[in-house]
């Protein structure tokens, strides 16, 4: 028997509850774009980032703690805010040193769902730190799970890509016995090389470029290690590590 | 705009609430081996097979109207049964002429969810019965939805396989948004000509061999087209169509 950790892939959060992740290491994906606008501002200085899921609780809290209240639903700037989920949006100018209290549709949302289920250790993982990422889970040593964001329950392309470059990367340091996680690999390695060329097909790629004009965004969100950061959640923020 | 009709694929049992199946010909997919072994037992002549969800259930049919109860449990013929899930074991010598009343895990149960959805039309799929399947979509031309069972709410490649092999062969009929669809079609494509050795990677594959020898079923379930009738759901029984 293997005494290697274990790593799954969960496609979308409706399928979470399939994982036992008490034991371990959850990272939440939202490629496009929660989990790549979290890299961008931590690695910009934010002092940290708190995902909550409302806007009223959004502007609650960066009220009481001084911070910038951001989100979006449904791809664009969430009514009542003014600051939305683009990581471009966050540069070293602008969020420095501050707080971003962030509510996204489907990324926060998943993290919530991580916490309720007792996750022993929840980051945030997207291409722009996918390095960070693949070196804490495999210096942590313990089981991971990886928890694709996906949109309103469903199965998304891009957060099972960069699930496949997790696995790409580290695979063999871990025991995988999970569909999920052989077709991610799979998907993941024959597009490595074109994931921008690829972008095109991705229904959200059509949401965000065609509806809301974001070909910068889904640019940066598809770029490895170009923020890498470890964004670690402990008591109720993400925090660089 | 274009005016073909759309079509989605469903991972899992636990996603099937996403789509609606109400104007939508549902394709139940349970490759190893539910959907196989209904084929099977069609294209030999079964008089019809009765889908149910409980063993009591099973032979309480089979006693009333005449007819073989049968089904499994976690790959296994199902406790108080003699028969189980092999597409193998309904020959034409056994089976024809007969009803067959079958309870499996996976693909019974997921045919029960379609039908607590109001789908307009249900079918079986798999790939022994491939084409019949592709030939019934193409004339139809209403919505498709095609529902893979999974394992116990899992994804699992092999029904994805199947969903991409009906994809690759009439996509172009349908308009597709749908990134599981993009996905199913892309693992389908590059694994085509190596079903056969691409199978040992399953996890259900370990499953099925390696604990209980069914190698002669794995064949069997990924060969297109060797028992290739249409399972349509009628009144409450799977009919040769």
């Amino acid at each position: 028997m293997s005494n290697k950790p274990s790593l799954h892939t969960s496609l979308s959060p409706a399928l979470l509850h399939l994982y036992d992740l008490s034991n371990s290491v959850v990272v939440i994906i939202d490629v496009f774009r929660a989990t790549s606008t979290i890299a961008s501002a931590l690695y910009n200085g934010a002092r940290c980032v708190i995902p909550v899921d409302s806007v009223p609780k959004a502007l609650e809290i960066a009220k009481n703690i001084g911070g910038i209240a951001a989100g979006e639903r449904d791809g664009k700037i969430a009514d009542g805010l003014e600051h939305g989920n683009s990581p471009m949006e966050y540069n070293r100018e602008f969020i420095e040193n501050k707080n971003l209290v962030l509510t996204t549709t489907n990324g926060t949302r998943l993290l919530q769902m991580a916490l309720d289920k007792n996750a022993d250790t929840i980051i945030s993982g997207s291409f722009p730190n996918l390095s960070a990422v693949c070196d804490f889970l495999v210096k942590e040593n313990k089981n991971v799970v990886l928890g694709c964001a996906g949109w309103k329950d469903r199965f998304n392309l891009e957060d099972t890509l960069y699930a496949g470059a997790i696995i790409h990367a580290i695979g063999k340091k871990f025991t995988i016995h999970c569909d999920s996680s052989l077709m991610a690999e799979t998907m993941y390695a024959k597009n490595k090389n074109k994931l921008h060329e690829f972008a095109p097909k991705l229904t959200h790629y059509h949401r965000l470029v065609e509806r809301f004009g974001l070909i910068e965004d889904i640019r940066f969100c598809l770029t490895p290690d170009v923020a890498n950061v470890l964004p670690l959640y402990v008591e109720g923020k993400l925090v660089a590590r």
